[in-house]
């Protein structure tokens, strides 16, 4: 069966499909960011999106081509389970989300808060998401919202390449640092700047010990991590990129950036403290590349997609007393 | 000397001087908070504004009707002072700010880096800061910014209104909870509302012991506080209202609502897991009444103006594990 593609139409069909609902997000700047980082910084601000973080979109763009009253399944480290459960509440529908037992406790509580079932799974012990998943999806007769490989979840992210194609300055070009897991943010937003603003050109940042992306850039081909789980940055850890999503950034992006979990809490305070804003050690990635890995980057500005805020208190208390 | 009054039309005046410049700030939501409040919660982020509260609104309509080249002199705790600093840089005008010495440390850092001559006084001790600022004035020839008995600083404030009368769905009447010190930005959002969505009614809300406006309105006369420090909410702790704003105030706004530090504490928390918004401790009161006075307010659904972000870091992490 031939993969349906996504382009800029799909795009634009699914900001349709999600105006009024999802959030356009404000883009945030600092003198005091701008200081750290030697350049002018945009902070495209997505931990501001309903449920936390940018994957509402995708959820959102998914299920609103869906038959009305069809339930959902979907297997997700916390935003992309929030995003599912809150879109499908919105629908009426019932939702089902496999979630790793390690995830952050505030996640799993918010998705089971707004009415979906949780099936907790041990991510260390090599249990396979995809396996469970899929049986479940068969079994209950649901339909498999899938977190990246997607094309109407792909389509939904590319919305955040939409908004910030109006949103930085006509006279602001270079890199774009997102936060990058299985690529479907990234492979969005790339799909998005190709059409709307080309000089922009979007770059993956992922944490130390998980940067099968940078490497699978480097490559040619999809490259796997060693480990699925040891960084603190829960909400970009995936084994491999998509299927669908690398062929769009092995075309569009890179190179890839990555940052140590010490720079991503570091990028947290200074989130919180200059821009206000709450971030997840995951979410937070592309600002500490952007603040600490200033000599790989190129241009007199730079633009960050902060992916999300869905932190344990813990962890962000902890990040502000470093 | 006649008082210049402010109305709406020194309002509109005012967003088109700061427009582009000032953010229009997003009004954010969360069915938890609207769980805990027992009803819709709609927050006005004003941390996400240039410098981290409003006061960079009214500061910056202030200085805009200024000659070129004009200096300008302010006292403040903190906020009001960030807020010249920045709309000074901007305009390229010499700033001097004089500020108490227990505001906090990164209220003061944050003014001198954004380029102000900082001069420190002695708030326990009972120097006027009035005094202090009045002799500097004169002594070097500068423009004293009122922190909020100034027709041009209320205007600018009351663009935050402005923006409510337009964000806050039409269907959406009811009470607009907004943290209040000297009233600048309570009358400005007063005024505002007036004219624009009469459905809707502005309540100050101060911390327990420096509630001089919620009694002042219940008398109809300026009543002072016995204390002039000792809340954690020192964004608006001040000795009364002011000579300007209480009779907007009287007019148009109340009963006001009080919380206690605690509360204030327990509301930034909540922010920054629901919200994934930093507050201050001043900023926050109005979502701790909000969240935690929903006897006191009328219908189904409630606004509610966070006036500020700039928190120390300790705080904000304190507030996170209480």
């Amino acid at each position: 069966m031939e993969r349906p593609s996504v382009n800029i139409d799909r795009i634009e069909a699914a900001r349709e499909r999600i105006r009024g609902l999802a959030r356009v997000t404000p883009v945030l700047t600092s003198p005091f960011l701008d200081e750290i980082a030697g350049r002018r910084v945009f902070v495209k601000a997505e931990p501001l999106q309903v449920t936390g973080s940018f994957k509402f979109r995708g959820a959102l763009s998914a299920l609103s081509v869906l038959a009305p009253g069809e339930g959902v399944l979907a297997y997700s480290s916390g935003n992309h389970a929030q995003g599912v459960a809150m879109a499908a509440r919105l629908q009426g529908r019932e939702a089902v989300i496999v979630m790793p037992a390690d995830a952050p406790a505030l996640k799993i509580a918010n998705t089971r808060a707004l009415g979906a079932e949780v099936v907790l799974y041990d991510r260390a012990n090599g249990e396979s998401r995809e396996e469970i998943g899929d049986a479940l999806a068969a079994e209950r007769g649901l339909h498999l919202v899938r977190p990246f490989d997607d094309p109407e979840v792909i389509a939904g992210q590319g919305t955040v390449g939409l908004e910030l194609a109006e949103q930085i300055p006509a006279d602001v070009g270079g890199d774009v640092l997102v936060c990058c897991g299985g690529g479907g943010l990234t492979s969005g937003i790339a799909l998005a700047l190709e059409a709307r603003r080309p000089d922009l050109r979007v770059r993956p940042v992922e944490p130390e010990g998980f940067d099968d992306t940078a490497r699978s850039l480097r490559s040619g081909h999809r490259e796997t991590n060693p480990r699925v789980s040891g960084s603190i940055c829960d909400a970009i850890l995936t084994p491999a990129p998509g299927e669908l999503t690398f062929p769009i950034l092995h075309r569009l992006a890179g190179p890839g950036l990555v940052v140590s979990d010490e720079e991503a809490l570091r990028a947290m305070a200074l989130a919180a403290i200059r821009l206000k804003l709450v971030t997840e050690p995951g979410g937070a990635v592309s600002l500490a590349a952007a603040l600490f890995r200033r000599d790989e980057i190129r241009g007199d500005a730079v633009t960050v997609v902060v992916s999300g805020g869905n932190a344990d208190p813990e962890t962000l208390a902890h990040a502000l007393t470093l």
